[in-house]
């Protein structure tokens, strides 16, 4: 395993800055952003990796099936720009000949991630909503539709030699990031599709509560298509996606889940994926020089 | 079943005056948390819930039993401690005639509820911790510590007629407050002990998200001890622990929740347990009202 960085750890660095970061810190690989890709341009961005000898680990990220939960016409309409803007996804990382395409697979129907849930939602005292939901509270037809997203994306990413990387995200993110709550249940998803087309994500922020994950990591085996390494931070900040912190600044116990994953048979490089208000005000390259001693102090196993 | 009034959702009110509440709004049990009733007194408390003629449908809350996990002497004598304690609160619940003591079973030991992890924690750019930790990241341990603590308690339990109902809360509280997550974690603590003696709670805020929810309170079956039920809000506030919201305020769809309850055997009282700021500083009479309609319209299948 070999250390990897998602650019987002260093998110004022753009894709060439990042590049040169990795290099000058003797990195072999980086996980990239879409959006970041095509501030720097999608071609540029190959040149700039293959020219610097860097894997690209991943790519961040396709997903947001479930919108399709929607009734009726709204419905169907954002399904098929989910899957159109999926496929475009699936095609970048081709290009990029990224090791996976992590997928995060959305939240219910109709909420927007990190909006509220509106106005209108159960204000009315001793009646239920005034009007109907601007949202659906169908949580396993949600995980239907992501079913069935996969089953329109997998064989096109199959076709392009692109792996779909199940991420389940802790269950904060329900709501409005992922339905997709455990490992176990990433897996389970996974299963119908061959392994070079659909497998997962283990990042330590997202699972490490789960009282199956050893299991599951064991179970998981050769799916396991991507492994991102943060720690929880606690109490959580009040945006909570900025939770993830600097491996050592938390709670998580990393050697035995890197263990775990060795012993899964995980030979893919180890990313860390830092979203925190403090890393990101570092200087950069102090950034880098922390990450590369906390990885070998307390990821790594002894 | 029937509605029952968590006394922390009416958190201004008195035990006394919680109790008048339920009368004056025809419930028939009232959830009570130990520190109200130290305050108005048991026998006083007892004296007011038996005039009233309400069933005490759970008594909040024992646990806190994986401080046992800080290195030596001084964990065991948290482990001494907590034990003390939790027998205390198994008299109480005797006293009250209690349908159970709600166990919340503690988080990682040495993390305090709500507390952060302590300055010296991982602060020290490319280095480790720069002094050995305050708290322990042993989560499997810290399980460990709960089962052994049950196998304490759970005798003493059953021999005053009072069920020990182990409550899994949701995993943002992990660190702080239960290393139990899941209902079937909670559900496989419980099996080694007579049924009379250790049972499950399950409160919607907590498990709405999980996967294997429906399997798993089919499987709890009659280990149910407890249905507890509020909204989950989204976003949540800045406090995490004030997160729990009026029935129709937030995401859960409830119906099949109660249905999957009532079909697992469930007879018992149905436990209004909010944490709100808003609802807290709303008038508790009106609140009543609220939930008694919201129950009507969003809890109950149809």
């Amino acid at each position: 395993m070999s250390l990897s960085l998602n650019q987002w750890t260093t998110r004022r660095w753009s894709v060439a800055e990042a590049v040169a970061g990795c290099v000058r810190h003797d990195l072999e690989a980086i996980g990239l952003w879409r959006q970041d890709v095509a501030e720097q341009g999608l071609a540029e961005t190959v040149k700039l990796v293959r020219a610097a000898g860097l894997r690209v680990s991943s790519l961040c990220r396709g997903g947001f099936l479930t919108a399709g939960g929607l009734p009726g016409e709204e419905g169907r309409r954002a399904f098929a720009e989910a899957l159109d803007d999926n496929r475009r996804a699936v095609d970048e990382a081709a290009e990029l000949g990224a090791a996976c395409l992590v997928m995060v697979v959305g939240g219910l129907p109709g909420v927007r991630p990190g909006e509220p849930l509106g106005e209108r939602i159960g204000r009315t005292p001793g009646e239920g909503p005034a009007e109907p939901s601007p949202f659906s509270r169908d949580l396993a037809g949600a995980r239907e539709r992501v079913a069935e997203g996969l089953a329109e994306l997998a064989p096109y990413a199959g076709e392009r030699g692109v792996k779909l990387a199940l991420e389940p995200l802790h269950p904060i993110y329900c709501p409005d990031r992922a339905v997709i709550s455990t490992l176990g249940q990433a897996l389970d998803l996974s299963l119908p599709f061959p392994q070079e087309q659909v497998g997962v994500v283990v990042d330590t922020f997202h699972v490490w509560w789960d009282p199956q994950l050893f299991e599951q990591i064991a179970r998981a085996g050769d799916r396991i298509a991507s492994y991102q390494v943060c720690d929880y931070l606690h109490p959580l900040p009040a945006d909570v996606l900025l939770g993830r912190g600097m491996m050592g600044d938390g709670v998580i116990d990393f050697r035995p889940i890197t263990r775990a994953v060795l012993e899964a048979g995980y030979r893919g490089d180890v990313e860390v994926e830092i979203f925190n208000a403090d890393v990101w005000a570092a200087d950069p390259d102090e950034v880098l020089a922390t990450m590369k001693a906390r990885y070998a102090d307390v990821v790594l196993p002894a």
